[in-house]
């Protein structure tokens, strides 16, 4: 690795520069700091756990010396497949504390990408929620060097289950232990957490966080969502997706008050808006395939509720222009893109409006809300063009984004596909295709295998689904390029309508909607309304999935 | 220093570990993000020099060619004695940017100080106010390292002084550059400033601070000061000061506008105050010697001038509620106390209002706003016992402040007194007496050696002096204890009235004022009304230097 940069060597300084970067500091400051300040979290029958820093950084400590007692040693890899709770965020402080590496286990992904990582990952410890046992189970046969498995649930007057190795239920092993640790100092380059992609193409690649990247993450993250000791901050991102975007490690670092929304779906998001009411929360990050049920969860209640001052983090695919003034027409909630991967921590950008940029009307606001945002400082975040070389920050040329800096990964673990990942001058490749414009806002026009190739041009998917969803009749909406015997590919719309405009609406009403933005070829062929469209495990629409499964849509067609 | 504690490793993580942290970053961050977010610099003869992000990192990378043009290397000290102007700024990004050391140079300091502090750390080129030139002529004799020397001043045609080195002008130097530097990557814990402590007793000590120390504590002191791209950043605190409290480097970091008001002086702040309204400051850092006839000069305006926003962080001594009071009352502008030291870069505490303590009422309030804050995040902030122990966090235990952290100087740089200034866990042993309460803030009670022992009993004569300066007639006060024939030492007070005040104010009403909350053994003996209280470079009181000056005070009064 540091064969990527030449690097010099100064004075000496007589810092205390030795002092390692752990993410422990974070909670060992809020429990000294703001021992009074809330941690909550909502249990599975949807009472709510109350506690506070003093008592979770009392946990903590209880479950480090609870990890020693069954063997957990520094650099071992333990897997945890939680919800978002107060228990996942002790594993992340213990874990890491230790010296050892908390991996995070998706409960979305197939059972034999699951068991990649586990195998690939060399997981000897296991922390599983109970209700995600039978996901685990298809794995075990296959996982030989699991040393004890921890169950995590509300009530631990159970019996456990019975499982081929020693295993403890979570409460009952904190309970036996001294509430004191000392931790260690870990070296900060020392992996704290290990994340593996999903959503992509071939097996799952392996992401191990440091301590030092996440510690200057937080820090980036803090600030993005202008977080102060007065926030109540929701974890809505699943903790098993790029650390649910740090939100857990922010609240400490800043004194705020932590939520926790346990176990949630999307097709009943009543439980988090009054959770969000009831709390005060003010801060969280999403994605759009979680805020727009919420929306529309929102929109049905009678009086509004008064949501001001709320800042909702919208990372994942471009918000839509009408959910984001749905949210403050109705309550004053500002939705705020932003734009990362699990490579990347996972922030790069964030879409604050420049002081320098406060002239616009209001149209012209809202449309600028749509792009992804400034680079956060720190990283390096640059466009590369297709002959090597860097593009202009002009606004048009686009090229692919390419990242580099501190919590940036530096290659896959264990993984031949580190060499076609990176450029050489230590940039992570991010297979987005976008342009940045002369105020610094990144701009993604595509995933590159995202892209349209109808006839030698290029039509961004992004901007047609956006463009639809748009639409007062579309809850969702999405775009693919599909095979077509004349142009290459063409575009076809997949399109959910809201229950109250079922069979209502036609394709041409939607082609018409959206004619004054694009050319004429750019429009889809065909606009197919269905009752579901595929998505990854993190909300995205799997386009690859869809993409598949209508394939032969054009070719058949024409055939016919 | 890699014994003061051990560090363990973990697993190797995949994070770009190596991707050092440079102060050059939050410029470049700076230019390429918030390239038209202006940069103010108010020149000698009190006109405006405008610029912006674009341009400033034009000019350092000009000022990083000139640099290696006469012949500064990696490594090198380059002592820098300049008013709070945006070229000490500019040095401050290119000396550091190159891997040189930027080191500086207070011109308050006594002329043989200033020789011993160039001579201690081997400076090898100067950068000197044209104006201050003559404080540093009585060290040159004695400075034989030193190879060129730059002089800065608005004005470049007049013919540059003839000195016994190679001599250049700034603005010349620069001009002749190309605007593109390629900045190698630094090892983070290079040095990339130099400052040496001012005020204590013997030789200044040299803390030597790396790019990792001071990257960090820019993050911290961004948050303290709540600062987003939305403020306007006054860098008022003296930039040979402990980096000014580092707020030219958080202002680029945050993409906020930036303000330097040159040379000032406290016996005429108005341009100071005409310029924070002209340019609708919204943040700075300063000292109560700097916000008191601040306020003086506010108050004799017609009509008052609206402040609201202004957040004015109040470091050295603890604030006056009197002058806390008067800006708010007068401007709504708010003065937040903070604590640190040459030694922790210098942010130690900040005093906000934790949420849990909204409750209070507004006295409780004004209180609390006296005490020095809550420790910022990455910091281990103790109180040490006699015995050697930490000491609770009971508001009571006064013990001695120390601080452990990644921006906290870990020795003095060639320095035999390093050994007597930490402890064996490497905190840095402040010589602060204090305590923290249950809540978290730190109160100082005193300098270890400035508390008055009388008759084997501890008098604070902060308190004391505090309460003196709250009385509406008192302009200034100071405490300090001297040696008495009978109690061991005795507390002195010396007082400044307020003009309209003089003559008008007697011994008994001031102890009559004070009474109420002190034993009567706590109060002075005496009470002296005087013109001129001695203070340190910095404005803080000089109280070793008064206590000299008034030793035999006492003990001669006994005698007669």
């Amino acid at each position: 690795m540091s064969t990527r940069w030449k690097i010099i060597k100064g004075f000496p300084a007589t810092s205390q520069d030795d002092y390692q970067l752990n993410l422990i500091s974070f909670l060992k400051f809020a429990a000294k700091v703001y021992p009074e300040q809330e941690v909550v979290s909502r249990n599975l029958d949807g009472s709510l756990y109350r506690s506070n820093y003093a008592y979770t950084y009392r946990r903590v400590q209880q479950l480090a010396n609870g990890l020693e007692s069954i063997g957990v040693k520094a650099g071992d890899r333990v897997g945890v497949m939680e919800w978002n709770t107060h228990r996942f965020c002790e594993l992340y402080f213990a874990v890491s504390g230790i010296g050892a590496v908390l991996l995070e286990v998706n409960p979305r992904i197939s059972a034999d990408e699951r068991t990649y990582v586990l195998q690939h990952s060399e997981a000897s410890f296991l922390a599983v929620s109970e209700t995600m046992l039978p996901l685990l189970e298809p794995s075990l046969p296959s996982l030989s060097g699991i040393k004890a498995m921890i169950i995590l649930r509300d009530d631990s007057s159970k019996p456990l289950p019975s499982l081929p190795v020693p295993t403890y239920d979570y409460e009952s092993l904190l309970e036996k232990q001294l509430p004191v640790y000392e931790w260690p100092m870990v070296d900060e380059r020392s992996a704290a957490v290990a994340c593996y992609t999903s959503g992509t193409t071939g097996k799952p690649k392996g992401v191990y966080q440091s301590h030092r990247a996440l510690y200057l993450h937080t820090w980036a993250i803090a600030h993005a969502m202008r977080l102060t000791h007065d926030d109540v901050v929701l974890q809505l991102v699943p903790m098993f997706h790029a650390q649910g975007w740090g939100v857990f490690f922010a609240a400490p670092m800043v004194g705020a008050k932590l939520v926790f929304p346990g176990r949630y779906a999307v097709d009943n998001m009543k439980p988090i808006v009054d959770l969000i009411l009831q709390e005060k929360v003010s801060a969280t990050c999403g994605a759009p395939a979680v805020f727009m049920p919420m929306l529309e969860c929102i929109r049905a209640m009678d009086p509004k509720p008064d949501l001001a001052g709320l800042r909702m983090i919208s990372g994942a695919t471009e918000p839509p222009l009408a959910m984001m003034k749905g949210y403050w027409d109705l309550g004053k909630a500002q939705v705020i893109h932003a734009y990362g991967a699990t490579e990347t921590a996972p922030l790069v950008t964030i879409n604050h409006l420049k002081p320098s940029l406060k002239f616009l009307d209001d149209d012209a606001k809202w449309e600028l809300k749509k792009k992804q945002g400034l680079p956060v400082m720190g990283l390096d975040v640059d466009i590369l063009g297709p002959d090597g070389n860097l593009l202009p920050h002009d606004g048009k040329s686009v090229g692919e984004i390419i990242i580099r800096g501190p919590w940036i990964t530096g290659s896959y673990y264990n993984d031949p596909r580190s060499q076609d990942a990176f450029t050489e001058d230590g940039y992570w490749r991010s297979g987005d295709a976008g342009t940045i414009d002369e105020y610094g806002y990144l701009k993604i026009t595509d995933r590159f295998k995202d892209l349209i190739k109808s006839g030698g041009e290029w039509i961004s998917s992004v901007d047609l689904e956006n463009a639809i969803m748009a639409h007062p009749a579309v809850l969702e909406a999405t775009v693919i390029g599909i095979p077509h015997p004349k142009w290459e590919e063409r575009p076809l719309a997949l399109v959910i309508l809201r229950k109250d405009y079922e069979g209502k609406v036609t394709k041409e009403d939607i082609l018409d909607f959206i004619r004054p933005k694009f050319a004429k070829w750019q429009l889809p062929d065909e606009v197919l309304f269905v009752n579901e469209i595929p998505k990854t495990s993190v909300g995205k629409f799997a386009k690859r999935v869809a993409r598949d499964l209508y394939k032969d849509f054009y070719t058949k067609e024409s055939k016919a």
